[in-house]
Order: structure tokens, then sequence, then C-alpha cells
């Protein structure tokens, strides 16, 4: 039982650097912790047909959920519905629960004083055209709903780009992501390897990952010449909690004996520190 | 002339939200500050089909570059070099250049003690086994050299993933980048408006844009309620630098006094500061 998630983020600020993509970080994390994969992540500009061609691609590899993020405001670049609407061959429509959830922000903004009247200009509108089929889901933090459409066997969830609306949001998705992850447990260790080169961790990685085949041991190099170390990171993911960390301590165990006895054996300054 | 460049970075660790894509983000603002587009960054995992599938989708879009990032290493879950000659069908070769590049890299290793003998394991000759074709690229700071494979009309620039190493090979490609690209002009100008929901914003930005077409404009929403802004944030390419200069600063004048009137015609706390 695996849970498969794509991530789509859209937005122009991603492809010239001007924002860094902490929205695929923080989802990816969070997916991760409660058991489900990430796939695959996809940064598109806000061009319909982008949006179309990426949401088609990644529903053609049948993953449980697509989430998406970015796109949903009232200016002429927020394009994520209309291009999810003409990717899946769904026309837009207006969405009366939608603008419920407009008009009950816009009346909060006019008692705050920074909306005069609340006119329902097309720019406002706009945040209310949802694809046909689609379900507005409120946002509890900004203005534009976030919207949920099933499309075959693909749960496709449209969130805004603004982190904290984003995560919100997110968060009520929860039990039905793990609902679908099995409630997997996702473990993980970490440890600093000193004095060993990676060229030579390649081989005791191998050693340990073929006895714990559940255990997957990743090797990230810090740090420049001397200074430099090696970061080993330890994950495994399991529907059963105490066999997921009977097996991470176990591989933690048995990699960090062969660093020692390298060590040892060579009489370098090969060092351990947990992560 | 436009210099279209699609970014490809490999590894679960971005997928699994261990490691921030600051690689994305940093080459995506350093290819728009020469006057590249980034049409598109794709995240994929440690996995031969992945790396080969995700590689032959850009090349079908027929970018003029596309840049990889990650695989490169000694271990296990490093296979770039394998998915790409998967990808595009061409065999592993040992590559002397490559192995040349990696022996002097592992002497110096040997005198500074972190290595008490060359010996060819398995794990170092992979990284001197490139792809029929491929042009190996010295690494100044790591071990891995990067490779640089012609197929088609795209460039393909296979760069490591830890950071400071792909940024240093990177830099000494941007001369080839900025001749792609005409060597244009990027600019940008931002200002941050309080006071005036985006909805409202979205109109003047259409009016600006309708004059302007060869500035962007898009709005960031900061922060929440009554402390929240907009931030809006002008761009242009040009290959002629004057016009480039003269559009924005017009686009940014003119978007500027927008806000200046509406805020004197409300009467409102409308306020603007230059970002």
């Amino acid at each position: 039982l695996v849970c498969r998630v794509e991530l789509i983020c859209i937005g122009n600020e991603l492809l010239i650097g001007k924002t860094l993509n902490t929205n695929a970080h923080w989802l990816s994390r969070r997916l991760t912790c409660i058991g489900c994969t990430v796939r695959r992540a996809t940064v598109v500009r806000d061009e319909i047909k982008e949006i179309a061609d990426s949401l088609n691609e990644a529903l053609a590899r049948k993953p449980d959920f697509i989430i998406t993020t970015g796109g949903l405001g009232p200016t002429f670049d927020d394009m994520t519905l209309e291009g999810v609407g003409y990717g899946i061959d769904r026309p837009l429509e207006m969405n009366k629960e939608a603008r419920g959830m407009l008009k009950e922000r816009y009346l909060e903004f006019k008692r705050e004083g920074r909306l005069k009247n609340l006119t329902w200009t097309k720019y406002r509108l706009k945040m209310a055209r949802i694809p046909q089929g689609g379900k507005p889901i409120k946002n509890p933090v900004g203005t534009a709903p976030a919207v949920l459409i099933e499309e075959n066997k693909t749960t496709i969830l449209i969130l805004p780009g603004v982190p904290m609306e984003m995560e919100a949001i997110f968060e009520s998705f929860i039990p039905l992501l793990k609902d679908k992850s099995g409630n997997a447990s996702y473990m993980e260790r970490g440890l600093k390897v000193k004095g060993i080169p990676e060229s030579e961790m390649a081989a005791m990685i191998d050693v340990v990952m073929q006895k714990h085949p559940s255990v997957y041991i990743k090797s990230h190099p810090i740090g420049l010449g001397q200074e430099s170390c090696i970061e080993l990171h330890l994950t495994t993911v399991n529907v059963n909690r105490e066999i997921a960390i009977e097996e991470i301590n176990q591989a933690f165990i048995e990699i960090s004996n062969l660093i020692s006895e390298r060590g040892k054996r060579t009489q370098s300054c090969c060092e351990i520190s947990e992560a």
C-alpha cells in the first residue's frame, strides 16, 4: 500500500529565481512523514498550456494524488483553474459555494475598512469559476478558495501559492492522505562521517542495504577539502511502526560498526557523530 | 532570440523534503539574469527510468539547454549518467579524460592523508563511465566530473548536486548561454502596496501591461490581515539594454501613479514603498 503523490508548482516567480520553492519542500516533508511517496515535482510557468500539459503528463503516470500550488488569485497571471479545466476538458463554471466563500471574505475586508463596497468585478468572480465537478475548499487564511477534483482514480488538490494559505488547507487533507498510505510510518536516522571518502563509503552502504533492503541509505557530501564530511541519511517506510523502528536501528548500528572498524583498520581520523 | 532552458533536478532527498532545492533557485536566478528563459524545472527520484523519461520529455519540448543536477557520485543511488545514457540510447563508455580528472583528485586526497592508496574500485570507475559522445568537464571543487552532451539541437549539461560544485562548473558555461540568449538584458523593479486588495490591483496591472506588453507585472500577497500588503514585481527582457531600462521605468511610474490616484480617491491608507 503506497500512496503516490505528484506536485505541480505553478508560477513564473519560481522559474526566474525570485521565490525559493519552499512549498514543494514543505509538502514533500509533510507527505513523506505521513507515509506518502512524492514521485515527482514539476514547476511550470503561468501559461494555460503548460499547466494543462504538466497535469496530463502527471495523470498519465496514475498517481493517487496530484497537488498543485499557485495561480488561484484574481490577477491575469492566475491561470491554474483555467489550465486544469482545459487539461481535463471540463469547462469552468460559476460555483455558488465558492462565491459565497469569497463574499464572506470581502465583507470582512469591508468591516476592516480595506474595501469600500463589494462589487463583483471580473477579477473577483474569476476565483469562483472552477472546473465542472470541482469542489471548492474554504481558504481559512486568504481569499481564493482551494479546489478538489476527482479525475479517473486520481484526486487533484488545487492549493493557493501563498505558503500560509497552502499549509492551512493542506492540513485538513491529512486524514484522507493517511488513509490512502495505510497510515504507514516513516523513520529516519542520520550520522556524519569524517575522514572517509564517499567512494569508500559506497561499498559499506552496499553491504548494509543488501542486508536491509527496506532501508534506503543516502550519502551527502558536506563542506570542502579537509573540513569536508559525509552525511549519511537512513530512511524507511513501513505500515508496521515497530518493524520500521527495528529496521532503521539495525541498519544504523551496522553502518556505524563498519565505519568504526575502518577507522581502526586505517588509523585514520575517521569520526562518527549522530546527526 | 530566446534561450530556452529546462532544469532536471535528481535526488530522493529533494522529494522527501530533506533538502530544499536551492540549486533550482540559484540556477533559475543566474539564467534569468543573463537573459535566458527557464521554461520548466522537474524534480525526479534516483531511478534510471525516471531520469531517462524526464530527459526525453524535456528533449521533446526542444529547449536550447537542459541542465541536470545531482546523481554523479560513486554511490549506488548516483544514477544520472546511466539514466541519461539509457534515455538517449548511448551506451556508457570508460572515458580516459574523466578518469584522468578523478586520478588527479584522488592523488590530492592521498597527499592530504585522506586516502591510503588509490585503487580503481568499481565505485570510483563509475564516475568516469559517461554516455557515448559526452565530454567530461573538470570539477574544480569536488570529485565527480560534470558532462556535456549534444543531442539533436539541445545541449545537455550534467552538473553535480553539491551546490558549491554545481555553481563553480555552471559559471564556466555563462559565455555559451549568453551567446545563445543574444546577450539579452533582464531588468526588474519592485514595489510594495498597502491597503489595496489584490482584486483591485488586478485592474491596474491590466491597464499598464496593455500599454507595455514587454513588461510582465506579477502581484505577490505578503503577510496576513491588517498587516498584509501586495508586492508588485515588474520584469522585462530585451536584447537592447536601453529599451529594457526605459520600458521597465515607464511601467513602474505608471503603476505607481495609478496606485497613488486610487489612494487619493478613496482616502484609504494606500501606501507605496519601493522594494
